[in-house]
Formats: structure tokens, sequence, C-alpha cells
């Protein structure tokens, strides 16, 4: 039952569709119709192929028909996407005996041996699903060099293990193939593979079924794969591989008689080989990018010095090929800026931030764990901050190995070159600070484990790694691997700044970095951050010298005692907040007032409590004693931020007094500042009246005492459910309201990040979470109360200035639901704000915003 | 400038209003009504009396005009409730040389002097503000017997001090005392008082100027004071005394000379004196009951024989008696039920539930805190729970004093007849269990130091207690007392029973307990609770045989030795669930699945852990490790509820089964069980989902075995702020939706109750937060996502039965709250039963609906 709905020959104007018929096919006929010269070929559509699968199969003999009499074919897969995968190409189908016979008169029996013997294997493998291990020995080899002796061995090894003669019948032939094909598709394996690509359950395959064109014939026949940029940087460069009597994709695997493409000093090339058949190809392969709007790699053969095109397909690319392509593209005019933009995956650009492992070197993988902060290092492993600091200070590359982190360990982070810790999840303590500072940071990881003690790593399959070994962490896969790895450098080349620029002139809501030292500021800035949208100002207390002052405000007796110890901190607080302003020069800094527990800041072993004792002169009970009051069941719950704030205000006071005070200095010198101060964990209204009448009192006393004026804004952290529910009443004590969604999701769901690690995988895997909300931004609980809180503060407070600074802040699904609520700017960290920036202009391009500046490139 | 706008005579009809010129004023005009023997009164408004204190005198000589030549007259202070108090009342104004020469004359000399005295003294101290000590001396005494001397003296010292003789124009008197009483009003401490008692800013006072009766002429003159009930039961009772020869008040506080009202065996009264009198005043009051419906005291005066009424006030009343009263009156058919219900503060109740130490005597207080659970109790101290437990098993009262309480804790807290902690607030898990327990209880107690390694207590006083010694607790008002104190039974007699009786046949919002063990359940049926709304199940864990199994569980590898190990707790559950299914039958019994972290049942010391490793037959790095592993952060948000039953599934499983197998013997008994099943701390829908389908195969499988067909309702605990913003999802896997308040407190304003106790008195105090969340349900935040979640879940299955069942459940606050948003139940301690029955009673009173019974009372 032979019909046109069976197959499509494809032409100019046959109507051939890729949600019909699959993007190769769709390809195909747009070399078609650019008069490409591409052998016959037919498509065979998702329905048809379904059906094939379902038991319903085409008139083979008429598809043959279709082909010049004798000629060979081979069948295609034609997905939606290339990416969602699919069978494996089979070719020279129609091959037996009589045309073995045929071919041997016309080129030869090597030449005619090769064919047949190349069916027979991917016949006998992916059609009868034989063991592989049968054919393996089975080529043609020095002491059977025309091939004979495997022919016969395949031919017999077939009828073995079938008990059948190897078919003869082309039309069964090619019935198999597709049969064979169509059944791959619907298998578990196959349907995983391409779900967990993003493909929907339905997704269909096409089939090509293509003539072939042989490229075994005499002298000038070969085949090969051209492409015209390096796929590792994007560069313009004839990549690929020519060589003669081949057929596929021989050229690139093979190592024996390849050519090069153009000229070349290492050996022959196809270029001086077959100038003109090079010179076409070249032109084809303009015509194309200018015509598909895309670099393409060609699979072409000559046969007879024919140029044939069988197929082609996008070029595969790293990241940063993929950036200078589109950049590329776009300067070129082929396409618009604005699809430029749409053209990558924002969370991409990570990658071209850090250093790499080489794609391409054998990984020597100890263990795995989540990859929380991309890039790759290489260091020796210690198991303490202090250890990091004095190898730092040596100048020695540390990766700091924990079992978790706390903020006494943040001065080691900064000394580490990578951070790889067993517990945790992506919000954990590691993995926000490493995203802060773009370290490589694997957290949970698995496979082994470590003594702080002894100092060693142990894997689970016993290789042991002692204090000083070196390992490289590939904080990108979550992988750790043993001794010196290949890197290849960061990629912040021209084309990555162009973009950015493009990315920046059409989108509509800004970018802040979140940014607590001088270095995460600097970072900020190389990524063209619009400002600090929140610098946590607590590490600035665990600083050795510090942290002894801050113990003695904590063991102060009463307000005054206090106040003396602050007015010690005050200056050196100062002073961050000057390197800051100047480092931000006239954009807005936006600083958190202090926000954990006192207890944080005190010892947590027996021999630091003793060392304290000692330093305060206190008798170790009375210390203990104080550690043991300031203990909390529930330190995320307890006395911290705001809540800090209203019952010792002193501390509050006195970060104001460092902020105006480092404002004037900077004012004087004539750059313009203006701070802005956020109050943490506010879920009253009252909280944010009361410290605002303190802090507009401590800016009065400054411009009293400096005799200088200067303006500043003050703001709430919204990041309890209450202060959502209520950012009617707050913002009218607020100029803005930053929401933080960290926080905020853990009172939402009532889960603290830290504890939700256990089972948060397994719940993402039950699908009870739809993902992990410290990871996406839950928009049906979290997200209403971001709106809930956007539209009451607005109602109330029309100018208030909304936004996000969460760790959510710089992920593409958060900026569209903040820039949907009309939000002023996310922040987010350094190393994501280019990813924020291209994400933001994407939405803004998907609404058909277009570039505001149109002149030439930057 | 004398004119009828000064002040008003007080006649049947003239224009006397509550809020125009006071209480007082208004009940005299009341009794001058009823035609009672009210001497001549006066009143002046409140506009008048703020005009004196601000300078505007009345003319006084104008005023002592309408009253008889020469006689004296009274002031005395008319507020809108009289127990914003006021200023004293001052007697004998217009007492001078003049009239004292007239009063030797005609009453004697002794009586003349006394009083001038009386006046001079009253006028010295409250109006001319001399020093009390200068006129304590001065008295009539045996040496002076006439008190010549003492008025000599008292004028003399007057005129010492003031340099001025002793004023003697009446209107100048009166001048001088109305602006003193005016002044006194305006001044902070009375402000502060009466701000206390819920007077608003602006609250006058009145003042009333009265002619007196001076009850000092001949034989068959005096003053006294009746009432007609008894002040501590409210039973009637003719109470008071009678004094001749005096004044006001003087017989309540005189010894000498003091005659009993109606006849008694142990001296003189005034029923045998002056039977007739008498017989009118037993007529007054109860013409004054019935006209003024209320139980009122009665300040009289007899002048040669004729009675005059003074003054009527309420009885003060205890708690039990103000109960015994409204009941007695609407029995009486003087008011009705429904005022009757109107007549009680709700929270009143709650002392008649528990024995009360008796105000009449002398308190040593050792040490206060925070009242965390009514009642008082005496036991001997001790500081362990084992200690409870080993103490109680011989019979003896314990007290229980603890820095604070954990699970490990709760069975001696049951040993216990009283519990103190150093920690906590009215939310902390003492304060939670002892209420449930009905135990009295202080938490956050100081003025002590409990040490329990040495089993002491000191006081800051620096007393000594030790394990054995005997305490009171008074947790109603949050008092330590050394030594036995004496105790007043618990009150639940017939008026008791009347009343709730009265308040169940209005009301239209159930009321249920929360109720863990048989013991509370029995509680629950005796205070008439409709059914259980929260049976927590995690204290069955915690006895010692099932908590050795239970850590066998947490011990097990993977999910068959897990279900080993719950297989052996699976019959005790059943056998706690079968008792309460007993008592409670046929209501409701709403049982929460197990909700704690499994930390909770490890144990924290070190000897804990060698016991726990010993018993499971493991190396104690092993057990260590497990309790590291387990340990969190923050306990509150962590690996608990919902979660634990997703990834430990048999926990949910075995709890099920034994739900499912004891409603199937008590239903085979031939009783009605339909037990309800609530999955604690959800926060999508997802979790509900699983859950349901597991249980409803455990159920299934129930049915199967036991050939027994039952029916349950499955619903949520909506105590994450997620919960109620999803609650339209997830009502559609749940038959109720049942809201725990106290976790979504704490979530949704961050704060972690126990945590919170460090700063929150000072919190509000401060006045940032108006009232402690955790106390009084927070309608503007907590409250607006119950009502998000309740119109969610109605409107998506209408049908779903909602209830709070949070600490809150039982304040009269939460209860308006929930009948408002519709709900069907509120759920609270069993000793919160009543108040909530009472609180919801007049709820419906206040919206005009009446007893649905009309027949006699019960």
């Amino acid at each position: 039952m032979a019909g046109l709905s069976e197959y499509t020959l494809i032409t100019p104007t046959a109507g051939i569709s890729v949600d019909a018929h699959g993007g190769r096919a769709k390809c195909l006929q747009r070399l078609v119709r650019l008069d490409m010269p591409v052998p016959r070929t037919l498509a065979l559509s998702f329905d048809v192929v379904a059906g094939i699968a379902a038991g319903a199969m085409p008139d083979t003999s008429a598809i043959m028909r279709e082909f010049a009499e004798g000629a060979l074919i081979s069948v295609r897969p034609s997905s939606e996407d290339p990416d969602w995968g699919g069978p494996r190409a089979v070719l020279n189908i129609g091959m037996n005996d009589e045309r073995h016979a045929q071919f041997v008169e016309q080129e030869g029996r090597a030449s005619a041996n090769a064919l047949y013997l190349r069916f027979i294997h991917a016949y006998a493998i992916y059609v009868a699903r034989l063991d592989p291990d049968m054919f393996e020995d089975i080529s043609i080899h020095a002491g059977d060099p025309d091939g004979d002796k495997a022919l016969k061995d395949a031919l017999q090894a077939y009828e073995d293990e079938t008990d059948e003669v190897f078919p003869q019948d082309p039309a069964r032939q090619l019935g198999e193939v597709l049969r064979s094909m169509a059944r791959v598709w619907t298998g578990t394996t196959a349907r995983l593979l391409r779900s967990a690509k993003g493909a929907p359950e339905n997704a269909g395959l096409g089939l090509v079924v293509q003539e072939m064109a042989l490229g075994i014939s005499g002298g000038v026949s070969g085949s090969g794969v051209i492409q015209f940029v390096d796929s590792q940087t994007g560069l313009p460069q004839v990549t690929g591989r020519y060589k003669s009597q081949s057929q596929g994709r021989d050229a690139l695997a093979g190592k024996d008689n390849v050519m090069f493409l153009n000229k070349d000093p290492r050996g022959t090339s196809l270029q001086s080989l077959l100038p003109d058949q090079f010179d076409q190809l070249l032109k084809d392969g303009e015509l194309m990018r200018r015509r598909l709007r895309e670099e393409m790699q060609i699979e072409f053969t000559i046969e007879e010095g024919v140029l044939s095109i069988l197929d082609a397909v996008r070029v595969q690319r790293s990241a940063r090929a993929a950036l200078r392509i589109v950049v590329d593209l776009a300067r070129d005019g082929v396409i618009s800026r604005e699809e430029a933009l749409t053209r990558l995956n924002p969370h991409s650009l990570t990658e071209l931030l850090h250093p790499q492992v080489d794609p391409s070197v054998k990984r020597d993988t100890i263990a795995r764990g989540i990859g929380a902060s991309p890039g790759a290092a290489i260091g020796k492993i210690v198991f303490s901050a202090t250890a990091a600091q004095h190898a730092a200070a040596k100048g020695e590359s540390v990766i700091l190995l924990r079992r978790e982190t706390s903020p006494e360990d943040i001065r080691g982070m900064h000394a580490s070159v990578a951070v790889v810790t067993e517990k945790g999840g992506m919000t954990s303590h590691a993995a926000v600070i490493a995203r802060g500072l773009g370290l490589p940071c694997i957290v949970g990881a698995h496979g082994l484990k470590i003594n702080t003690r002894k100092k060693t790593l142990v894997t689970d399959d016993k290789r042991h790694f002692s204090e000083g070994d070196e390992l490289t962490v590939d904080g990108s896969l979550g992988e750790v691997l043993a001794g010196p790895a290949k890197l290849l450098d960061a990629a912040l080349d021209d084309a990555f700044t162009t973009l950015l620029d493009w990315a920046d002139d059409v989108r509509d809501i800004d970018v802040r970095a979140n940014a607590d030292t001088p270095s995460d500021a600097l970072t900020a800035r190389r990524f063209a951050a619009q400002g600090i949208g929140l610098c946590r100002t607590e590490h600035m207390f665990f600083e050795d010298d510090r942290l002894t002052v801050m113990r003695e405000m904590i063991f102060a007796d009463g307000a005054e005692d206090r106040r003396t110890a602050l007015d010690r901190l005050m200056p050196m607080q100062r002073a961050d907040f000057q390197e800051l302003f100047e480092i931000m020069k006239g954009q807005s800094v936006c600083i958190r007032l202090f926000d954990p527990p006192l207890h944080e800041f005190l010892p947590s072993t027996r021999e630091g409590t003793l060392e304290l004792a000692e330093g305060l002169d206190l008798p170790v009970s009375t210390v203990t004693a104080r550690i043991a009051a300031l203990t909390e069941f529930n330190p995320m719950l307890g006395m911290r931020g705001v809540r800090l704030g209203i019952t010792i205000p002193e501390i509050y006071d006195m970060q104001a007094r460092a902020i105006f005070e480092a404002a004037v200095e900077v004012t004087k010198r004539g750059d313009i500042v203006v701070p802005e101060i956020m109050i943490p964990l506010v879920s009253a209204q009252k909280e944010a009246e009361l410290v605002r009448s303190r802090i507009d009192a401590v800016a009065a006393a400054v411009r009293y005492v400096e005799g200088v004026d200067f303006t500043y804004r003050l703001g709430v952290m919204v990041e309890t459910p209450r202060a959502a529910l209520r950012a009617g009443d707050i913002a009218l004590n607020s100029d803005f309201l930053s929401f933080g969604t960290n926080d905020l999701t853990q009172m939402t769901y009532g889960l603290s990040r830290d504890d939700a690690a256990r089972f948060m995988s397994e719940y993402v895997k039950q699908g009870v979470f739809a993902e992990d909300p410290f990871h996406v931004l839950d928009t049906d609980g979290v997200g209403e109360l971001l709106m809930i809180g956007a539209e009451r503060g607005r109602a109330a407070r029309p100018q208030v200035v909304l936004s996000i600074c969460g760790e959510h802040g710089g992920n593409p699904e958060s900026i569209a639901f903040c820039r949907q609520a009309g939000f002023d700017y996310v922040s987010c960290s350094p190393y994501r704000v280019p990813v924020a920036r291209l994400a933001a202009a994407q939405l803004a391009v998907a609404d058909g915003l277009k570039l505001r500046t149109i002149t030439g490139s930057k």
C-alpha cells in the first residue's frame, strides 16, 4: 500500500516541516532550495515512523523504486531537535551478493568488500541486534588486504547467529532498518535520554532516506566533513578532514590516509588535491551560513570528482564558541543583535567566567557532589581554614576540604582556590560564599570521607589523600579529580563584552551585585553591575583583630561598655565602607545592617572558650555561661537582624555612623555617594520605624559634626512572610523594599536550607517539589508573597524601589518574575551578573523590544 | 458665676448620665428614683471638673447654699467606671471653729472633736498635701478621751506647716477640695493606674457633693456597710458591719464596738438593736438587686434612728462569686441568661478549674516569673524528671524545677504537681505541656538560680532550698512561695455547670480539646469538649520501652529493618488509640501523625550515648556519627512532620494501621468512631497527595484483613505560610484543614517561640509588637494567612472542615476571629475548653443570638 502520504520526495516546494518531518529533513530541503548538490532524498514523517513502530510498514519496494536502479541508500534519523538524539544512521542499504558482484566489477574487490562489510556490520548489530563482539574481529586487515575472508566470515557469522542467510532483498533490508529505527525511538533508554534534554513525552521521529553518493570510486572519490569555525573558540577556521575512498564520517574517525582540508604543511590536503571542489565547499558553506543563519558542519562526498552534500548540522560548540559565533553572525548582519541575544542560554555564560577542565582530557574522578559554584581549580588540599591561610601566605594554591563550613571559615575560603564540603546543598553556607567569591565549589560530596583530625581524604574505593596532595576541583560538573588536570582559561573576550553591551542596550530591569568585600565589588564592576544590591556587613567582624573587639562587645556590661567596644570597631567599619564607596563610585551601595545572631561570634570549642576567657580576663564559667545563654534552638528564627538592632541599638548606631562618615569622606573628595541602608529580618512596621528614628538621629549628628550635607536611603529587607503581608505599612518607613528570597523561602516553607539538603534531592526526585525552591524561585508560594509585598508597598508609596537580593536574583526565571512584577532591579552574586544581564535582555527581546542604540557595535 | 450648668441636683428627672457625670452619680440617681433615703446630692460633670483642674472654679458659695444651713458635706469621685479609681472621698466639709462650737453644744465634745479632727486630717493630707507623718500621732486616745488636745495639736500643726490658720470658710474649703480632687485625676500616677485598667486617655472624672448624714448623734446613730452575698463564694449571706457613732466606712476599718448586722451569737447586731432599720435595709437591698440588676454593697448611716443610704457600689467579688452571682441573677429572672453569659470575663473561669492560693493569707514570695499555666500546688522540689518519677512512685507530691524542659521530661512532668523553669515563655515546651496537663507552671522564673547538679535552688537574696524542701507554686500569679501555703479548692460547682450549659445552648462554633493522653481526654470530656481537635502522637514514643524500639528504628538499615522495629511499636500505638476512642466514644478524635525530628529521640549526653551503643550493640563511634548526622541547625525548619512521612513512609504506615485497627476494635464493640488523621508541616499539595495514597492503601488492607468497613477523614495541619497560600490545592486532598497557629506564627514572623522569650517582653514593652503573637493571635499577619487559607480551602472544596488547633485556640480574640472566618471549630488545651465555650457564647450573644432551649435551667 504505497502512497504519497507514506513518504515525501524532498524538493524545493515539497511540504516538509520541522514538526512533521524533523530538523534534518527540513535542513536538507533548505539545502535543496539553495541548489546544493544533495542526492535524491525522501522524508518519512513522524506519523509514518510511529506507524512503523506499531506494525504498519510502508511499501518499501515502492520506496526503493524512487531511487536509481541498483543505487544504495542510507537512512538517517530526523527528530524535531537534533539534540534529542535518535537511532544511528545506516548506510549502504540495498547491498547484497548481486550488487556486490557488480561493484567488484566496477570498483574493484577491496572497495566492494568494504561496502558490503560495512552494511553487514550495521545490519547485524543495529537491526538484527546481534552481539557486536561477534563482529569485532571481522575486518579488512593486512593478511586479507582485499577483505575476501572478512566478508565471508561476516556472512557466515550472521547466518550462524540468525539461522538464515543474510537478507538479499533490498526492500526487505530497508523495511527491517526502518522498523528497527522506529522501535529504538520508542524504547525506554531513548525516551529517558531525550526527556533529559527537554523533549516532550510525545516527541516524534522522522527518517530521511537518501541515495548514497559512494565516494569509493577511483582516485578522485572520497568523503569528508567540513566546518568553518573552531568548535572550542568559535573563531573562523576551516576545520575537518577528508579521506579518499571513504564513506560517511570515516574521515573523522580514521587515522590512516586522512587529509587536511586546506593547505597544511603537515600533509596532503583537499585544497591542493581538488582545489575546485574545495572552493565549491567554501562557497556553499558561506551561502549556507547566510541563508540558514547558522554555522553549519557539512558532510560531503566526492565521487568521480563530483561533489555531493549529504547532510549539514549545527556546528557542535563550546559555550565560548557559541558566544563568538552569534556575535559574529550579528556583526556580519546575518542575524539581528536581538536574535543574537536570544540564541544563548544565559547559564552557559557562567562557564566563561572561570577556568574549565579541558574537555578533551581523560578525567580521574575520585568523588562527585553538587557543583555549587562553577569553574575549575588545582590546588593542594588542606583541612582547616587556618591551614588554608598559612599555605596561601606562602603563595600556595590550596583547596579547602571541610565537612561543612561556618562563618569562621570565611577567611580560609578567601585564601583558597576551591572548596569541597561533605554536607550541604546549593544554598548551604559554603555554596553561597563560594559563589560570591567565584571559587569553584562542590558541596554534598559523596564517595569520600574527610577526616579533619587526621587530615586525610579517603575515597570509597580506598584511595588515600593527605594534606598537601594535589587535586583538581571541577565545580561546574561537581567532580573532584585526582592530581592536576589540564585547565582552559576564562574567556572574557571582546565577544563576551560586545554581547553583554547589546544586552544592556535592550534590557529594562537593572542588575546589581551582592558584594560584601572590595574584591567582590571589583568583580561586580568588572561585570558591569549597576551598583551593589546587598552588602552584608557581618563578615567585617570576623577578621582576627575585630573578632576580639566584637567579643568584648558581647561580654560588655551594659550599653556604655558596649559602646566603648563598638567605638573601636567604628573606624575599621568606616574604612570598609569608604573602600566600597570608592570602588563603586557613582553607583548605589545598599548596606545591610548587622544580621547574624551573636553566638556566631563566640567559640564553639573548649579550647576556644578557654582562650577567650583568658583574653577577656574572665572566669571560664562566666564565658561558658554566656555562650550557653546565647545558644539558640533555632538560630534562623532567633535573636538576629532587626531584633538585635532594637534590643542592642548601639550596634546599628555604630554602623550608621561608619556609613555616614565614610560617605562624607568620599563626598569631600568630590565623588557622588548615596548610601542605602537596609534593615534585615523586619516583621513589623514598628521595627523599621524605631530603627529609622535612631539612624536619622545619627545622620543629623554626623551632618552637624562634619558640616557636610549628604543624602541616604533607608529601606527594609523583606524576608519574613509577615513583612511581605505588611509591606504597605512598612513601605511608609522605607525608601526601598528588597526581597530576601533565601530567608523568605525558608520561612514560607518552614524549611531550613541547611537542613533541607538531607531530603531535598529525594523530594525533587519523587516530584513532591517540582524544583528545589532554594534554587528556583517558588512562584506559587514565595512568589505570591513577593507579588503581595510589591503591590502593597507600591500602593502605599508609589515611588518605593523594589528589588530582590536572594540567591534567586540571578536566575532567569526569577528575573522574569521580578520584571513582570515591576521590580526596579535584581541583585545577585557578582559572578551571576552577566547571566542576569543576558537573561533580562532576552525577556525584553521576547517582548518585542529593540536595542536602543542602533549605531555600530561598541 | 454660679449657674445651672455647673452642678446638677440629683433628682429622679435630672439629666444625669454615666458618660457625663460618672457611675456613682448615675447610681445615686437610680437610688433616688427608687425612693431610697439618699441625702441631698449634687453632681459635677466631667467637663466642670476638668474646668476646675484648669483653673475655672464654680461658685462654691452657691453650692454650699444648696444644702441646709450649717450642714456638713462630702465629696466623692464619680468616674465612668468605678474600677478606674479616683481621688479619695473627703467628708465633713464645712467644719470649722464655729460649727465645732455648735456641735459641742448639740452632740457633746467628743463627737464634735472627732468630726473636726477627721476633716482636718483629710484636708491637711489630701488638700494641703502635708506630710501624713505630721498627723500620725494626733488622735483621740485614753489620755485625752474627749480629744481636746488632739484637736488643738492638729490645728497647730496645720498652722505651723502652712503659715496660716486652718481655713474657716466652708465655701473656700469646698473649693480647695474640688481643686485638689480634680488635679489628682490629671496626675501621672492616676493616669497610669486607670490606663492599666483599660480607661481611655481622655477618661473624665465627675464629683458627687452630698449633704452628710452624721451618724454621731445620741445612741441610735451610726454608720455601716451591708451586702447580701458572700464576696468569696457569691452565696446569699448578709455581710457587713455597723458601728455606732461612726462615719463613712469606719465600721469596716475599726475593731472596737463594731456590730454584726444580723443576729449573731458572737455579739450584738444591728438586727437586734434596730430591727426596723435592718428590715428596711433588707428591703432596699432586694429592691436595688431587682432594679439595678446587680449585687450591690450599700453604705448607710442611721441618725437619730433615721436610715440614710449614702452610696451603693457593685459588690467586690472573686471569680467564683462572680459566676454564682450572675447565675443566681439569671435564675431569679433579674437578668436574662444571655446577659448572664456576657457578664463574666471568660479568662476568669480559669481560676475556677484549679486550686488557688487563698488570697487572704500572707505570701512568702521567693521568685516570680510568667504564670504559664494557672492554679496552685504544694510539693517537694526535685531537679530531674527521673527524681520526679521516683518520688511520685512513693506517693509524694513533687514540683519539678528545670532550666527548661524537653520532650524527655514529659513523664517527669506527668509525675509532678507543678513545674518551674528558668527559661522559656508562654509557649515554651514546659508551658504548653503544663497547660495541657493542667499543672500550675511558671516559666522564665527570675530571682532564683536552679543548680541541677547540686540539686539546689538559691534565690537572689541568698535563700537556699534543696531537693525535698516544700514550696508552693502559684501558676496564676506566676509566684513561687516558700513552704506550703493555704489553698482553696477548684470550684466546678452547679453554677459553673449551669452557666456553661447556657453557653453551649447559644454558641455557634464548636470547641474541641487538644488531648494527647487518656488523662487529657478525660479532662476534655469533663469540660464537655466536642471531641479531640489535636492528638499529638509523639509522646507515645517517649515511654521507656517504646523509646528503645524507637531508637532501633532510627538505627535500622533500610526500610525492612525499620518496619520490623515499627511492627513492635504498632500494638502499643493501637492500644493508645483504642483507649482514646473509648474515652471519647461517639466524638471525633483528630490524630496528628508523627511530627518531631528524629534526633529528639536520641540521647543528648555522653552517658546516654554509651548506654545506647551498648543497647544496640553498635560501636560508640557509629552511634555518635548517627546522632551527629541527624543533628540540625534549625530543627523547627528541618526534617520533621510530613517530610519524615515521605522519606521514611513506614512510620506513617504503622500509625495509620494502629489507628484503623483500633477503630475496628472499638467499632466491633458497637461504638461509633470516625478517626481523623492529620498530616503535619505540609507545604505542598503533593505531600498530602502522597501520604493520602499510602494511608488509603493501609485502610484498604485493614478493611480486607479485618472484614470490617469503617470510614475516616484525612486532613492537613496548615502551619507553614505556604500551606495557607496553597490551601486551594491542598484542600483537594483534605477533608479538613486545621490551622496550627503556633508554628504558623513562628514562620510568619521568622521567630522561634523558644528563642523569642529572650526579647519578647522588651519588644512588647517598647511597643514593637502590640502583643506577644504567641499569646494573642496576630490578626494582621498570621490572621491574614488564616483568612487566605480558609477562603481558598472553602472555594476549592466547600465542605472542607476548618479549625484552629494552636495554643491560640482557646483565646477569646482568636475565637472571634475564627467565628468571623466561618471556621467549624477551635481546639485548645482541655483546661481552656470552658473559657472557649464561654467566649464563643459571648460572641453569639453579641450578635443577637438567643439560647435555643427556653425551658428552665438544666
